[in-house]
This record gives C-alpha cells, sequence and structure tokens, in this order.
C-alpha cells in the first residue's frame, strides 16, 4: 500500500468551489484561501435546516498507545455514507502545529481516508490558531500593561489568572517569569505558555454561536481577581473590541476536501481535557445546513470527549446526534485486556474478551444520553477473522450492531458497510431525546460527582481544599448554572493513566478548580494536566523538509 | 476631508485577478487570500525584465516627532505616476500587530494615499507575521530542547543567542526566565521576547534571492556558541527544513491596491535599526519584473534607512535605484531648527532656514551613494505659501529639485506635479552607478567608521571591549566580508536621541555587536535598542471594535 503522503499527492483536487457546489453551498460569499480552501461565511448557517439533518458522533473505547484511528474513521464514515449515496459533509478539529513538529506528526487521517491539502491544513491553514495566538496574547500584554501603568494608585488586583499561549511544543515555557531587568520591562510576575489548543479563547471560538456571543463570551473572561473578591474581566480592561477584531475571520469555519472529494469543514481544535475536545459548533451547524448525514468526532476516549460532546457541546448549542459510533481496535481491546504492548499484534482471544469490560462500559455510558450506539472496528492487517467474529459476537449478544471499517486501505468503499448500518439505525432505531448527566441547576459539586459516578464508574468523590475555595468562589459569583468540563487522563476511567481496562469504585480527587467564565464552564482537574507539551529526544520536525516546493514528512 | 477609514471604506475595491491583469501579472498562479489579496509566485520574478525598469527610492530627513508621511508619500507618488500614465507599482512593508495596538495605528498611508484593504493588511494579512513568528519560536524550541535532551553527557553548547519572538507590544517579554519548576519544565535559563519584525528570520526572508537562497541562510543562523569557540547553527541543530516549511508560502510577495486601483507589493516588514527596515528584495524584483517605475522606501531618516537599503539590500539583491526622493516637511525642518514641537504649526521662517543643516547633509550623503535627490515636501494644511517658497528655493540654489506632494489631500492628482519630475530627473539627469561607503573586504571596524564618519558625521569611534571581542570572535569565524547593519536612534545622526538638527563631529560608540549570519550582516549597537516596544497607558487597541462584521478603529 501507498504512504500517505504518496497517496495525497497522487490525489488530483478538485477546485474548492465545486466541492461547496456540489454541497449546495453557494460559492459567492466564499473567502478562498487559494485554489483548494475557504471560509464559509456564518450568516448561511440556516438552524432549521440543520435540525432536519442527521448528527453522527465518532468516540473511541479508553485510549491506548496502540492508537484507534478515530479521525481516519471519521474521515472514512463520510466518505462512506457519500459512497452509498448520501449527501454527508464531515466537521473535525484543525491540527496544532506542536506535534506536527514534535511526537505524532500531522492530523489529517491516514490511507485513503484523508482530509486534502494535508500540508496546508496541517501548517498555518487559514490563520485560525494564529489569530487565536494573537487573540489571547493581546489580553496578556494588556493585563500587564494595564498593572504596570497603574502601579503608583495600584491596580486593585490580585490573582493573575490569564497565562499567554503558543502553537508550539516548548516545556520551557510552561513555568517562567516575566517583567524582569528593572522597570522599563515591566513588573517582576511569575507567568507560563500554554499551546494554543488550551486557550481559552480557543474553547470559546467553539462553542459561540456567532459573532455577538463570542463578544459577550470574550467579554466575560475572567483574567483576575480584584482585592474586593470580584472578578476582573476583558471588558473591564475595555479590550473585548480588539480581540473579536483578531477573531473576525477565524469564527468561519474551513471547507476542504477527502481524498474521494466529499466536503470536510474543519475548524477550531481544543484540547480535550481541560476544554471540551471538540470542533467548533458553527462548523457542525454549518455541516447540517447543507448535509443530510454529518459526521463529527470528539476528542479521546467516550469518557473525556463524548461526555464533554454532550454536556458542554450539546447543551450549550442545541445540536443532538442521532446516533454514536463508537470505535475500537483488537489491538486496543487486548492492552485494556492486560495484553503488554508487545504482544498484542498476536491473536489473544482471551485477551480481548477481558477487555471488552472497557467497551461496554462505554456502550453503556453512551447509552445514557439515549444514545443509539453502533461499534466500528477499525481493521488493522494484523487482525485475525476469529479476532474479528469474537467482537461481533459479543455486540450482537448486547443489542448493538458492530461492523468493520476499512477506509483506511480501501476508502469510502470500505466504508459502505459501516454507513449502511448507520443509515439503518438512524431510520430503524434512532437515539431517544438527549439526556444530560446533570441538570444546569444541580451545583457544581454534584454535577462533579454525577459524572465521575455515572460516566466513570468512581466511588468517592474528594474535593481538595483549594477546589472547594473556588467552588464556593464561582457560587458567590453566581456561575453555579455552568456546566463542568473534568480534566482527567485520557489512558483511563480513573485519574490514573496505568489503569488500563476497567475500574471501579476508585476514589477520584478534585485536586483543582478552574473558573472558564467566557467559554462557559467549569474546569476541574483531577491529576496533574499538562497544558504545554514538551519534545522527544527525536522530534517528527527533524523528518521534514521542503522538496521542489513540496513539503515532505509531515504527515 | 474625509477620514482615513471613511475613505477606504467608500472605495469600491477592484478584485486582485484585475489589478494583476492590467500589471501584466499572469493571474493563473496567483494564491488568493479573498477577492482583494493574493501572493505572486517567486518563478514570475524575471531579472532580466526588472533590469530595464526603473526603480525609485523614497527616504526622509531624521524623524522627530512631527512625522512625514513617507509611507503615504510613497503610495502618493505611485498613484501619481500610474495617473501622468507610467506603468508603476509600490513595494511596501507589512504592518506588525505591535503598533496596531499601541502607539501608532495601522501603516497602510492615509487619506487619499492608502493601500487597501486596511483592516486585513493591518491584521493578519496572509499569516507572513505569523509564519516568521513559528518559525523563528520553532528554533528556540528546539534549541532548548536539544539541550534539554543532551544534558546528562553534556550539549556542548554555550552562550545560547536565539530568543523568542511575538508579533506584540509587550514589555513584560522582554527578559524572562524560563524553564522553571522542576527538571520537567526544562532548564532554567535567562530568555527574552522581541517583536517579531526583529526577528532575523524577517531580516533573512527580506533579503533573499529564493528559496534555495533562504534554505542557505536559515541553515547558517547562528543559535549558540559552543564550548570549543565554533558557531553552532540552525544546520546543526538538524531543522532547517521544518523552519523553511513553515516559510515556504510566507516567500512569496503580497499583491494588493491602492485607493486608485494601483498595484502594490506589500512583503516583510524588518526594524529600520537592528535590521536593515526595507520590504523584501524580492517583492522590489517582482515589482521591477512588471512595473516600467517602481517606488519603495525605507524605514526611518536617510542615515539609517537608506544607509542600509543601499549597503546591504542593494549589496545583496543587485537592485540599483535611479533615484532617490527625500521627503521634508515644514514641520520636521522647524524642529530640526530648534522651534519646540508646540510651535511648529506657526509660520517660522527663522526655524526652517536653521533645519535647511538636517535636510543638506541628508542631501549630501545619498548623493555620496552616486544617488539624483529630488527633494518632496508632503504638504500639511499649516504650511504657508511662504514657507514652501523659501524651502524650494533653497534646493534650487544647491541644484535640486524640489516638488510639493498633495497626495494625501488629492490622491494621485496631487502627486502629478512629484510623479513628473521623478520621471524627468530619471530621464535627463539620473543617478550614476551606484557607490558603497564601504567595501566588502573593508573590515567590520572600518566598515562602522566609515558609516559613521561620512553618513553621521561623527568625530571619534569608539568600540567596547565586548563590541571589540565579538568582532575578533567574526574574524575568527572567517565572517569578516558581511556588510554592516548599525542600530542607532533614528531621531538623530548620533546616538543621542534629542540631538536633532545637524550634530558635529560628536563621539560615536559601539556598545555591543551582534552577528546575524543568516541575514548576512553584522549588527553594531550605538545606545539603546528596543526590540520589544511597550504599550502606553492608553493602548490604541481601546479604539478598536467590530460593527456589523467590519473593523473601525484600527486605522
Amino acid at each position: 500500500m501507498k504512504s500517505d503522503t504518496e497517496i495525497a499527492d497522487s490525489t488530483v483536487l478538485e477546485e474548492i468551489d465545486t466541492i461547496a457546489r456540489k454541497a449546495g453551498i453557494p460559492v459567492e460569499n466564499l473567502f478562498h484561501y487559494g485554489p483548494y480552501i475557504a471560509k464559509v461565511p456564518l450568516k448561511l448557517i440556516d438552524d432549521h435546516k440543520a435540525k432536519k439533518s442527521h448528527l453522527i458522533l465518532v468516540t473511541a473505547i479508553t485510549a491506548t498507545k496502540a492508537g484507534v484511528g478515530k479521525t481516519t474513521v471519521s474521515i472514512g464514515l463520510g466518505m462512506g455514507l457519500n459512497h452509498i449515496g448520501k449527501k454527508a459533509i464531515i466537521a473535525l478539529r484543525e491540527p496544532s502545529l506542536g506535534p506536527c513538529f514534535g511526537i505524532k506528526g500531522g492530523a489529517t487521517g491516514g490511507g485513503y481516508a484523508q482530509v486534502l491539502p494535508p500540508e496546508r491544513i496541517n501548517l498555518h491553514f487559514t490563520g485560525d490558531f494564529h489569530a487565536i495566538t494573537s487573540a489571547h496574547n493581546l489580553i496578556a500584554a494588556q493585563l500587564d500593561n494595564y498593572i504596570f501603568q497603574n502601579r503608583a494608585e495600584g491596580s486593585g488586583l490580585k490573582n493573575i489568572l490569564w497565562r499567554r499561549v503558543m502553537d508550539m511544543n516548548d516545556r520551557s515555557l510552561r513555568q517562567i517569569v516575566t517583567g524582569l531587568g528593572g522597570l522599563n520591562n515591566g513588573i517582576p510576575t511569575e507567568a507560563g505558555f500554554d499551546i494554543t489548543p488550551a486557550s481559552e479563547i480557543m474553547a470559546i471560538l467553539c462553542l459561540s454561536k456567532d459573532m455577538e456571543d463570542m463578544e459577550q463570551r470574550i467579554g466575560r473572561i475572567v483574567v483576575a481577581h480584584r482585592y474586593n473578591g470580584e472578578p476582573f474581566t476583558v471588558n473591564d480592561l475595555g479590550i473585548t473590541g480588539p480581540v473579536l477584531a483578531l477573531l473576525r475571520d477565524a469564527i468561519e469555519p474551513n471547507l476542504v476536501q477527502t481524498t474521494e472529494y466529499n466536503p470536510v469543514l474543519v475548524h477550531g481544535g481544543p484540547f480535550a481535557n481541560i476544554a471540551h475536545g471538540c470542533n467548533s459548533a458553527i462548523a457542525t451547524r454549518m455541516a447540517l445546513t447543507f448535509g443530510d448525514y454529518v459526521v463529527t468526532e470528539a476528542g479521546f476516549g467516550a469518557d473525556l470527549g463524548a461526555e464533554k460532546f454532550f454536556n458542554i457541546k450539546c447543551r450549550q448549542s442545541g445540536l443532538r446526534p442521532d446516533l454514536t459510533v463508537l470505535l475500537a481496535t483488537t489491538l486496543s481491546l487486548k492492552m485494556h485486556g492486560g495484553v503488554p504492548e508487545a504482544d498484542i499484534t498476536k491473536p489473544n482471544r482471551e485477551g480481548i474478551v477481558q477487555g471488552f469490560a472497557n467497551l461496554d462500559k462505554h456502550i453503556e455510558n453512551l447509552q445514557s444520553f439515549g444514545q443509539t450506539v453502533l461499534v466500528a472496528l477499525n481493521r488493522f492487517t494484523s487482525d485475525t477473522d476469529e479476532e474479528i467474529e469474537l467482537i461481533m459476537r459479543h455486540c450482537e449478544q448486547k443489542g448493538i450492531r458492530c461492523v468493520v471499517n476499512n477506509a483506511y486501505t480501501d476508502g469510502g468503499i470500505g466504508a459502505a458497510d459501516l454507513a449502511h448500518a448507520v443509515v439503518e439505525e438512524i431510520e430503524n432505531n434512532p437515539s431517544r431525546p438527549l439526556r444530560f448527566t446533570y441538570n444546569d441547576n444541580d451545583s457544581p459539586t454534584a454535577k462533579i460527582e454525577k459524572i465521575a459516578h455515572t460516566i466513570y464508574g468512581a466511588g468517592e468523590v474528594v474535593f481538595s481544599q483549594k477546589a472547594e475555595k473556588k467552588l464556593k468562589q464561582i457560587k458567590n459569583w453566581n456561575l453555579n448554572h455552568l456546566p463542568v468540563c473534568i480534566a482527567k487522563t485520557q489512558y483511563s476511567f480513573s485519574a490514573d493513566p496505568k489503569r488500563y481496562g476497567l475500574v471501579k469504585d476508585f476514589q477520584f480527587t478534585i485536586n483543582d478548580i478552574e473558573l472558564n467564565a467566557g467559554a462557559g464552564f467549569i474546569v476541574a482537574i483531577a491529576g496533574e494536566m499538562l497544558r504545554m507539551p514538551g519534545l522527544p529526544k527525536h522530534p517528527q520536525a527533524h523528518q521534514i523538509k521542503v522538496v521542489n516546493g513540496k513539503i515532505e514528512g509531515l504527515y
């Protein structure tokens, strides 16, 4: 089989206007970034039309080092739906530059299920991440300047909450001291940088309904505490306008195409631990406006990504999926079944059977939202027919359809079975009305406990003193109604990344609480959360070069 | 008269393909950023054709707080040339985000001599500055990671020379300590951020001939010293490829239009003190390929901008201007004549006469390069006819043409006289062959002394011990052939910003030397150089807002 790069290079792209026309998107108002990428104006969103279309969420069992290929399956399913004659649009997150130069490489699918042109989508794209970085750092610079310029009379501020961001893996910037070298250089301050996907501005962009809503959200961001205990916001700083100006174009979703010329909206890319890990609600609504079927995904495993997709993204946007596709592989099931990583490509029935506990818990969780669940098996070359059969029988016994996906090797036709199954399930067995895990008027403590008990299977939920103090403050500020975004490891139902498979009745500790008043959620931190990745000893960057104007080694 | 914003808003732009066609630029290979902005591919540069066209440099007398409107005059002259039937293209620098939110506001001209669309050119534009920021910071992250990953055996590096950049005015980032909080966060290091226009990557982009040349230059950047005294470069770090990949699109010049639909290439924007302060050589060569006349400008006054334009940009690129336009205003002449800022709008013959010394020195300097000089007077409403007459007579006595420019109020027709004069001078009295201030094989010390004596009018030139040590190192590395880029204040011929007018026989001290081996020059620092501006008490940002999708208050 050809490499990802060979497949991408040998695909003669269609002009994006052609892709748009096929999707019924009027081309007059597209804003082009060259021939193959365009921004679609917000005004084209029609929520009335969108409500008639079918939304499909792709999520996965708990992540392991084996990887499951969620993006590739999402792209493949979209291609498969188009292949069987349905009008389907895919809505995905944008890649960050950090992983491109770090460990992971690009994030535009793989094999015959890719989003193109990958060397543009992975690098700079339409500048959305750069705009978010600038907007975020403008707030930081203006906040520091406010404190500096008002130093004589006193700024009235304590507890500066706003860090800076950079779209780069740079561990040295995690914890820094700024303002050194004398008064002309500002006031010495403990500070730090997160990677751009961890920016609250990113979460805001992904949850905003329109420009007005984004303006409101930006204005509400709490950047510091006042000495009198009240929040100090971006509105108080007087710079909501310029922040919005920097994001005016970034809020519009980006249209690209798959290896089979199907439309894809790639827009926004928040972290899936300290943020909600889904592409923008705007892009999903735009996709639903023009597609009869829309495939979207949520980051990490279903306990993190899907839970936030439902309880945060769906709650804030009104989106309602008709079906959830839960992705599994023989390799990841074996890892959850206790098979050592070195042995997972060897046939191992018992390992798979032991791994079912993880799969079953995710199915149960997704059903708790009222979702019809369909299991997709992303087939790897080492899989035996017997192993596949074993998983299918297990699902059948639970009344769950299970379908093999071969889009990576075969493109849309390789996902035709999956696409047919999805369409049939939506027709014959659609999801029930969405049930959230908690209500708006539950206290944040109750919300966290409900997620921990229901979704993670935790026993006792413990709050640190720090967390309790911050929850009290949030209550005082009348923000108890916000949903919660739990930041925990993607490698386990628990907060311990080493506990694979199914974990039960563990103690679950919330160490800290952060308020993202602009994004509109309360972050509950369980365990150490890395917001700025580091680089490995041999970074991916070393593989990247430009040959005759083409970028090689990126994906 | 309408405001800049009203004029820009009321101009119905032509599609950029129309602008390109009129200029004879093939539109098939343009890379569009919406309907009004496009990148022009490098392969269209034809140096043979370019050599037949006429290059005009716009520079100015020493900067004062009064401002002279150099960009507005450059745009106006280009419009004037088109107005009188010449095929003229303007080549300008790109604005930085920093000043947009700081003191100055945008940088796209003013009145009826603007470059459009200003709200895009001033914010994000085609992402060139963001690409340069990413490329610069990728080197920083990979360098820190190299030291971190090799900490056990030792990296062999000392004297880390590479800082980080951000396109923002943020004084707090000038001097920082990174890598705090334990070993996982790297190794504690003194570090800092410059604004993106101060990046060596910016200077490289602006001086590169093509992709291959840019690759060579990136590879040559010295990021640290080895313990054995040798340089450690980006090539040694093994990341020339990914840095080049990030800049692949940024190297192509950006085509936009004036308020009268004339073509403008806006590309690159290096500082004019610690870098050479001109738009990219690529853009100038592209403009000369398609225009019979090309108007370009150099930053700050002629002692800084024009000197570097000739001795660095022309030397490295082979560009040769046919004429230099030296810009003056009654206001700035009065300031140089010792009139207090508060009084410069009042008529004052004696003040202007006293200010001629500054004008005359710049004329003499420009003539030392072999240039035919034409003085342009940018007329302000407070100017009296008598004052204008006085300046014109002064120039006449020196055998220099002096023409009033009214492009700000009248557009191209207001610069028609200036345009006619420029064309006539080029025909009848063209510049002599370019004479550099120094030769490649002069020592760096001799180069600095020649500039200081000839251009600045300095007496003794003194080198600090630190500077001498670094010059010795440059000699050991066989880099004595590089040109020098003197970093000094723009407000005086001397290194003291308070010494207006003409200053003579002052002692000129070089405090420090920096090697920009990639850009291909040696920076000699005279006085304190700010590479990261701060914000004022009432930043421009507070004026900026988005109203019905339009950005207001930016320019």
